[in-house]
């Protein structure tokens, strides 16, 4: 198969009617089928079923300091969902506070904090003309949000295969006070499944911020999310690092369960040193009384310790793995020779990253809609929604079984060749 | 017995060597006994160990709507939980968001929901130069210490019989644009059991802010919390009330289960009209994908019904009553006749608040201490913990069991005897 822009304009005509009756053909199937966004499929929501006798009526509801996780208190977390989570996010359980449901909601409170108070003594950034946010791209939706609904400037980083560009986030952070923060997803990254290299992480450490309140935003969602296909990628440890480097208060790290029990029923918690642990709590303690110790307390007893949970992972890999390699060994196989796209094969997380030929997301992801297959809208992963090269596509394939992904493979890669081959004969 | 104030300087002094005696007697058993704060005991928690069979392995997790709870999604909340608590609230469910485990923390993020983004498009608070809430007093510490961390500025309104002195709160919010908000427990409030009366409500809901954004924070944390002694009482429905004066956004409702099923791990909502839950919507939907579902599930199912919560409700109130009696009934035993000071009687709720001679709060407070006894702080019922007269003390006696509590009360009356002995002799 020859590459698309090496095709005559007559041989593109031809592949252009052939392909839009493809299409048509199926849309006209009526599918409903959805790799938006990234779920756990119900066969690894259903491994979790023993999670649900954790606690039973016969239970000891006492956590190991004597405290009845069935009452008010304990505003940073119990001792022993501390001692997990700090082993999972590779900290010391004095850096822990664990809070409820969702990491999301712990970053938007972290900068929701730094607005409206400050960072350790800082001026609240909402009495400042301008905040600004680096933001390494393409990134996770969800981040860009919220710093776009506080207002605060987004910058865009490219993000290479070693992770972001260093020069530049050196160049911002140094010299420039209103950069307030970078949002990083160190690990198997929302989208692009790319891991920083030590190197970077290094130089992430040892940044010399302009703004003492300047703040790097570890969302270290997939931590230990493996694919275990034999070759898993290392982080280095970056709250260790930061510390050797002088800059010990300088990472919030965010970690959760969410894609490792339940989605909006696992536990959440953030990582940083003492000095930041102490500000947020001053703050908290007027927020709340305390998260769900019930939840904290089910947690530790399912796992029973880290190296349980890393089993379990273990577990979920083998749901997951299978439909990374159909996603990956599709578009190689459909696509591969084609010349109208790439796309990453990561070792863990969750999304494969496509970037299609410039001025050709929108219009695939359009027509993936149309024939029932629900993308994560084109820009998405970009600030503002704005993909400068209208290029990237971040595809989910965790939710559907591998019967519907396959299906929903088939559109897509029809969709890429038809909108791929519409824009080469516009150009 | 004489009242104290009868007294002669010789009989004080004979007195305050007596109870001076018996003070120290008292300090030397090495008490430690609790009635700081308004927690559930030990066997009300135990009553609701088939709380924990609600999920189990085998369970169906899926929502009336056909969600899977165990997944993400259904940012406010599962139709079958706004349902419950729309009936346990007394409103549509359409004007229901279900959100976490504590009203604290929706109360909390209402107020820096408004500080950053104002409130229905009003200007966010962080950039006007005065905002001042009200503060019927006594009050829930909790409510004051949010307003005092955003530095809004707290004006005391005296609580009366019937509710909040309304005269003084018109003055103020009719002609004052500062004035964005006044706290509320309508109903059995905290500290002093006391109950808004209809005219009351209805003043509230006809009142013409200053403020477009001024908001009435209903924290109805009682509504379903009654004693049970015959007593019950009722409170007019405040969204309806609005509604029929013109006035359909003018309250944020706020209640939970907290001291219905767990402290902690309960689940909180929000109450409030249309218009107000789509701005909200907006907000929180950059905040968290969602809260915890099968909390919300194991809810529902725990109860049934609004029916079922009430029926639950009686069993709590079987184990609180005799513990509110002891209170009464010892304070009226001890201290009726002395002149010492007055205490309320109310019929639901978690407190009662005692007031002790001008300027004796502090001293009873730490002399209990002393002797093993914690109280609430002194002052902790007025905003900025400063009680004008020093005399408010709130009692809690859900926490301890029934001996323990008899124990805490013979301390206490002891040392409301002898700092008021101590207070006559030096005046």
């Amino acid at each position: 198969m020859k590459k698309y822009s090496e095709l005559s304009k007559d041989e593109l005509l031809t592949l252009q009617k052939d392909l839009n009756e493809q299409y048509k053909d199926a849309c006209s199937k009526g599918l409903k089928l959805n790799m938006a966004r990234g779920l756990p499929s119900k066969e690894q929501l259903n491994m979790e079923a023993d999670f649900f006798n954790t606690l039973n009526p016969q239970s000891d509801f006492m956590s190991e300091a004597g405290i009845d996780c069935r009452n008010y208190g304990e505003l940073i977390g119990i001792t022993e969902a501390r001692k997990l989570m700090a082993d999972m996010m590779e900290v010391s359980p004095d850096e822990i506070i664990v809070f409820g449901n969702s990491s999301l909601n712990i970053m938007y409170d972290t900068v929701a904090r730094s607005m409206l108070h400050g960072v350790c003594g800082s001026t609240p950034w909402c009495k400042l003309d301008k905040i600004k946010f680096l933001c390494p791209v393409p990134g996770y939706d969800r981040h860009f949000a919220i710093t776009e609904q506080f207002g605060i400037e987004m910058i865009n980083i490219p993000l290479n295969e070693d992770g972001p560009d260093m020069d530049m986030v050196e160049e911002y952070v140094n010299n420039d006070p209103a950069v307030k923060g970078i949002w990083c997803v160190p690990k198997y990254s929302n989208p692009s499944g790319v891991t920083y290299s030590d190197e970077t992480v290094k130089r992430f450490a040892s940044l010399k911020p302009a703004a003492s309140d300047f703040r790097i935003y570890w969302d270290n969602a997939y931590t230990i999310h493996h694919l275990y296909n034999g070759k898993e990628d290392q982080l280095l440890e970056i709250l260790d690092e930061c510390k050797k480097a002088g800059n010990p208060d300088m990472v919030f790290k965010f970690c959760s369960t969410s894609k490792v029990t339940f989605p909006g029923s696992g536990i959440a918690a953030l990582a940083t040193s003492a000095n930041n642990i102490d500000f947020v709590k001053k703050i908290i303690t007027i927020q709340t009384i305390g998260h769900d110790k019930l939840n904290q307390l089910r947690h530790v007893r399912y796992f029973k310790d880290f190296e349980g949970m890393k089993n379990h992972m273990k577990k979920h890999a083998e749901i997951i793995r299978p439909k990374f390699d159909l996603v990956v060994g599709t578009l190689n196989k459909e696509l591969g020779e084609l010349g109208v796209g790439t796309w990453t094969n990561p070792n863990g997380g969750y999304f494969v990253s496509f970037d299609a030929m410039n001025g050709c997301a929108k219009n695939i992801v359009s027509m993936c809609k149309e024939a029932g297959v629900v993308m994560t809208g084109a820009g998405a992963t970009y600030p503002y929604k704005k993909d400068p090269n209208d290029s990237n596509i971040r595809i989910a394939p965790t939710f559907p079984c591998i019967e519907d992904l396959a299906k929903a493979l088939e559109i897509f890669v029809l969709c890429v060749k038809l909108a791929s081959v519409n824009k080469l004969l516009e150009g």
